[in-house]
């Protein structure tokens, strides 16, 4: 197995592509990782959640890492970890444009309200009436490897 | 898509069953989330890497977060999340048991040696000679989440 660095272009490419990864967020410095599914749009990552620990965290410290990969077979793989900042999207005309802007991107992609009442009964509990939260997060950095087979394996 | 709460013995048949998962490490509350192998043996679970960002974290701070999931359909799913602590298993009499459990543990999972490799050449060069890190992850919390197709879809 060969496993090289890909290009920012390439990491674009993957993110573009797959519109599913794992969220990690952290508060006190105790890490927290959730499925989460995505849009990529003009480099920011466009999300959307019912009230929970990871709105909740990242309300409190907005420092965020996404990870995304694509395997075919166990030496044939492609991983990208993004680190970016999460920023709310708040239903008020300040960010009608980027709520716009959100909606259309997640709307492109199958089931993306599905996966809305993940958090769960209780958080919805604390949190009052349901509310959806739109966010979306900045890329500071994005790095990924790609895995292909090889004479190294 | 129903969505319930799974118990945490049905949290632990998961990760029997799953080799696989996304593992989050924060410093500075920045979290970081890479793709791991590991194996799961009596409240600990068992990994194995060169060095790297993540090793590097962790040691500086080892409150840690693994989430393992497997999706059949977008309406049929298991997430699992476990809170740790990560515990480096170094090569000294006083770790010789451990690091002979670990090392049956993971051997016992096809391909988990195929990874270590994939922190990259870059971390390597700053860490020296390789030298493979074995660790174990003490689970503090585990919480699980099941998805079937149902009428709340």
């Amino acid at each position: 197995m060969i496993i090289r660095e890909i290009t920012a272009d390439e990491c674009r490419a993957v993110l573009e592509r797959v519109n599913f990864g794992r969220l990690g967020c952290a508060r006190d410095n105790q890490p927290y990782v959730v499925p989460i599914y995505f849009s990529y749009h003009a480099g920011y990552l466009y999300g959307f959640s019912t009230p929970g620990q990871k709105i909740e965290w990242m309300r409190s410290n907005p420092l965020v890492c996404l990870e995304v990969d694509e395997q075919t077979s166990h030496d044939r793989w492609v991983s990208v970890v993004v680190s970016g900042r999460f920023q709310e999207l708040p239903d008020t005309p300040e960010f009608a444009a980027e709520r716009t802007q959100a909606h259309a991107a997640l709307h492109k992609r199958a089931a993306w309200w599905e996966y809305t009442s993940v958090p769960g009964a209780e958080w919805r509990r604390k949190a009052g009436p349901f509310a959806s939260v739109f966010y979306r997060i900045h890329i500071d950095t994005v790095t990924g490897h790609r895995a292909t087979p090889g004479a190294s394996s």
